[in-house]
């Protein structure tokens, strides 16, 4: 918070030490601690709105459509038909925003563990909570492990849009979570979860694919770049329950109108092949076991 | 440098006002002013070596080989035969180090202006400075400007390894430079040179591109993914002197056993290809005029 009296954010964790993104601040908007963690709404100079969970950048209003337009749309497209998506996480209302664009989805269940982001994205960044209008939308707040447990083969698509595995999102990257989400979903169903950093992160990378190697016939990792997430990268694990699902090959290809009608700035057929390929030290470090 | 005082090195620059990325130091290695530049060398704790000209990272020893990799075998690789290659700036030694493994290679020129940059990398920086033993090298110092007036249909590739076009490469990224490399190539010449972030320097990129387009058949823009530089990526402008080149496929593709005996850590036939395939918002922003 020195930093910030100075009139920078700094973004230190122990997940990245030795380096530091900060970022200059207008105008500090909001900071409260809730039930579950310390949150907070920047106004910064270079990527306007931004929310901060526990000291972390969430997203900004620069370059948030990045990280929402992937997490979305590599799992939805590499479905045949995503009707019923469920959302755990995302709070701050991205990623239901684009889940609701895309022609095939019916419905989207969301849940959120921590009512003030969702109250706090309402209100500072609506560029977000957008997507919280849609009737599309089904709204819960509670812990998205114990809501998973409750549900059994209901949905084609889970997309999890947690923070980082220290906090209130440690459990969404442990393997029980995992083996519950494949419950949950559908026959043909298709998971996809934030996925850290592959330069920094491969070992907890590494132990959620393996873990997902148990309860799913087809695992695979891809990536989006992002200015204000650490290294400017941020990943997804994806996981089928079939075999034989190549993820680098969308199942369905929107068209440009199609895109442009939707609004995506980021995300195109050829942006989701071109996530899948890895440069080579993290296609050996994430290889499957032989 | 108050901040290395107290164990940070922080990178602020007029070039992306209002962010700012920070490394944790262990140690000040060398820091000089040379004829051009001031030259720091340090120890970071997360990414090691670090070379810093004019308060900007140039390269670190643990992600230095996604830059110097792309820069190089992009363009070479988009030629058919690249004998003799030109390398403007380099002065770490590090994009020589990638030319001269290029099978096809047989003579590398360079021109760097600071010589204090060499000899500091060959000290401090032997990693990057490897590429200095080869007997294809033949090395110049000097204004890369300069030279360029000097050299007529003499090579195939030419590859600007320049910093920002901010202190003394800001002529390297004139339209005035590029018309001079066009008359350096060779028939079926082709070039690349260090192009910013596509986040943010979309102007900067854009210049350079519609430049080019003057001089140059095809004019293409592709990227790498690297933690230490602002934004977590990097660009490259690639012209070639004909009309109807496809730089996103390969002339040439290395096979994994080519690419293993090279020691290639991040370049693949596979990755080439991905490098050109732009966001949807970058696409646009640098699509040629009609």
């Amino acid at each position: 918070m020195d930093d910030i009296k100075t009139g920078w954010f700094s973004e230190l964790s122990t997940l990245w030490p030795g380096q530091c993104l900060s970022l200059e601040v207008e105008e500090v908007l909001f900071h409260e601690k809730s039930k579950f963690q310390d949150i907070m709404v920047i106004q910064s100079k270079a990527f306007g709105r931004t929310l901060i969970l526990d000291g972390v950048i969430q997203c900004t209003e620069k370059d948030e459509f990045s990280y929402q337009e992937m997490i979305t749309f590599l799992p939805l497209n590499s479905h045949p038909q995503p009707r019923k998506v469920l959302i755990v996480g995302g709070g701050d209302g991205g990623v239901a925003r684009e889940a609701v664009r895309h022609p095939a989805v019916e419905q989207v269940v969301m849940c959120e563990i921590d009512q003030m982001v969702v109250d706090v994205s309402k209100r500072l960044l609506p560029f977000m909570a957008a997507g919280f209008q849609s009737p599309k939308l089904e709204l819960h707040f509670g812990d998205g492990l114990e809501f998973m447990k409750q549900h059994r083969d209901e949905f084609d698509v889970i997309i999890t849009d947690s923070s980082d595995p220290v906090g209130p999102a440690c459990t969404l990257f442990e393997e029980n979570y995992f083996e519950l989400m494949s419950s949950a979903l559908r026959a043909g169903g298709i998971i996809c979860s934030q996925g850290e950093n592959m330069w920094f992160h491969q070992d907890i990378i590494r132990k959620v694919m393996d873990g997902c190697r148990k309860y799913y016939g087809s695992v695979s990792y891809g990536f989006t770049t992002i200015p204000t997430y650490p290294g400017g990268q941020i990943g997804f694990v994806l996981a089928a329950k079939d075999q034989g699902v190549d993820f680098s090959r969308p199942r369905r290809e929107l068209t440009e109108p199609e895109l442009d009608a939707m609004g995506l700035r980021y995300y195109s057929a050829e942006v989701h092949r071109a996530a899948f390929v890895l440069p080579r030290f993290v296609r050996q470090a994430l290889a499957a076991p032989q």
